[in-house]
């Protein structure tokens, strides 16, 4: 039986998951998911991008959306907003907030976060095992621009509290209040993810990475959601060190990302948003092989002379097939590098 | 301007004060609430009592019901129910679950009790000062027959797990799987306010018992409601020493209770079914007047016989204007004590 470790962030990873279920339907299929985007609302703990695969494969999401569940209401948001509690823009749902009481009320009981996942995954069954990166509290924000170093958009009690300015005129912003609230639309300077340089691989993450016989990371940001996970200590080491293929999709199609705003977060980090570029980032010391879309085919020469064994064929998730198509040719690329 | 303090439990309070406003629309109306009925359920702080005086008074409340809100919906329950996490014995709805939200995360950043009302009193504007007994943790709890000392009838996690044995037979229960999930329908031992002999009465309560013109003692249940706020050190004093009138009015009608289950509560502690026994339980050291209902007229000699003025009167909270003349009655009644 073949096992696959893939390192997922939320929708885009969410969504290759389910492709790769159905293009191998007998492997065994772990997931080390970022917690990066994970956030304090309400005094709930809420994990973002855990829930959407989470979610995804166990048949509750919003199709559409992407994240969130299907069917959703909004009375428990509504009836904070009465009361004056914010934040407002982050779309919280009646049914999503059952899953952030029944988290929270397990970390405050002691369970650490992989205990907390496999419990809630009990009720999903997602059909792989879900693995946060780390059960320590890592943070990502983003230093922006500050338009008002003195006044607070959102007022008291909203996620701008707790950023922090600078003299320089620039303050970090949490992830999702830059990537929610402000959809990203202003400079990132700066990616941080707070807390990454102290945290420790979840239970079973790097024992998953050592026994796996392939790694794939989907077409997930490579910044704020696989750029996370590799900056836990010890698990871009432990890729590297495994000794089996490391296969990617290329999250930037035709100078473009396919979804959400990594471009933002790559100008960040200095990296163009092109399909090498992210290649070349990752580098032939993480990476063998690497899916380019069809649009971007006159940059298979590039990456193959980095080091990257390259292919290109459409990498729009339109549907499960096309996803599943995808997955099979990275886990054909990957039986290539092995051979 | 009177100043008017009432101890209110929940359901018969919460009705009382209502008409007590429309009996005294220029009195100032101190609140002292209830707290011994507080739970934790889902990891949140939940204030049954205080909550219904609060929607009560601020028209949110579920008219029919008498508790919760109107217009509720059971999203949140339900997906708690799906990751099989209880209790689902106790109606907690979406509206109501952002009540105790905003408590718990206020809580948990420091705030007392009574701040955290306050604050949601901002909302509601019950036109009343809303104060909780005390900041301090009281829980009633109920000695009943165990009948399975080794089982657990709602599995792990549920309220049933808090519950200690003892070696006699006998289990306590918080006074919430009493009353709601057991619906008071088996025999109660002892009513114990667990923490209120440790507790000290919340600020602003022995102030304003101090500055009070009357002190009134709604048809509440005499040993969980009105008795438990008694319990806390100080108050009873504070009442007895403040030298005003005091007047209470029968929760019991005909020898039963007009709501609720309060006769289990009287046996459990001694007491008979009937309005004169309630006015003796109270006795003429606390108490001025008492008002029963006209089917107890034939009680009122033995109650005045004991010390107390005691009127017969229509004591159904049937509409606004039936408890408003309850009201007005009791406020009568102070003003011949008074004279």
């Amino acid at each position: 039986m073949q096992r696959i470790v893939v390192l997922a962030g939320g929708i885009g990873g969410a969504r290759f998951l389910r492709g790769l279920r159905q293009a191998a339907p007998d492997a065994e299929i772990t997931v080390i998911g970022n917690t990066g985007d994970d956030i304090h609302l309400f005094g709930l703990k809420v994990c973002p991008d855990l829930d959407t695969v989470m979610y995804t494969l166990g048949g509750g999401i919003h199709e559409e959306q992407g994240w969130g569940r299907a069917d959703e209401t909004f009375t428990v948001k509504e009836e904070l907003a009465a009361y004056g509690v914010g934040p407002g823009w982050f779309g919280l749902g009646d049914r999503d907030f059952a899953t952030h009481i029944v988290r929270t009320q397990m970390i405050s009981a002691g369970y650490p976060l992989s205990a907390v996942t496999e419990a809630l995954c009990q009720r999903w069954q997602p059909g792989v095992r879900l693995l946060p990166m780390t059960d320590d509290r890592v943070e990502t924000h983003v230093l922006i621009d500050d338009p008002d170093p003195t006044g607070d958009p959102d007022g008291p009690g909203s996620a701008g509290d707790r950023a922090g300015g600078d003299a320089s005129g620039r303050r970090a912003v949490h992830f999702q209040e830059y990537w929610v609230r402000l959809r990203a639309a202003v400079d990132a300077h700066a990616v941080v993810p707070i807390g990454a340089d102290q945290a420790k691989p979840a239970p079973g993450v790097l024992e998953a990475l050592g026994a796996a016989d392939t790694v794939l990371f989907p077409p997930s940001n490579p910044v704020v959601s696989i750029g996370t996970i590799l900056a836990v200590p010890g698990i871009r080491e432990a890729i590297a060190d495994a000794g089996v293929p490391v296969v990617g999709l290329s999250p930037i199609v035709g100078g473009a990302p396919v979804r959400g705003m990594a471009d933002k977060m790559l100008a960040a980090i200095g990296v163009e948003t092109t399909a090498q570029a992210v290649a070349a980032h990752y580098g032939s010391g993480l990476l063998d092989g690497w899916l380019v879309d069809t649009a971007d085919a006159g940059a298979v020469p590039e990456v193959e002379a980095a080091g990257i064994r390259c292919r290109a064929l459409p990498l729009m998730m339109s549907d499960l097939d096309a996803t599943a198509r995808m997955a099979a040719e990275a886990l054909s690329l990957a039986e290539e590098v092995r051979a």
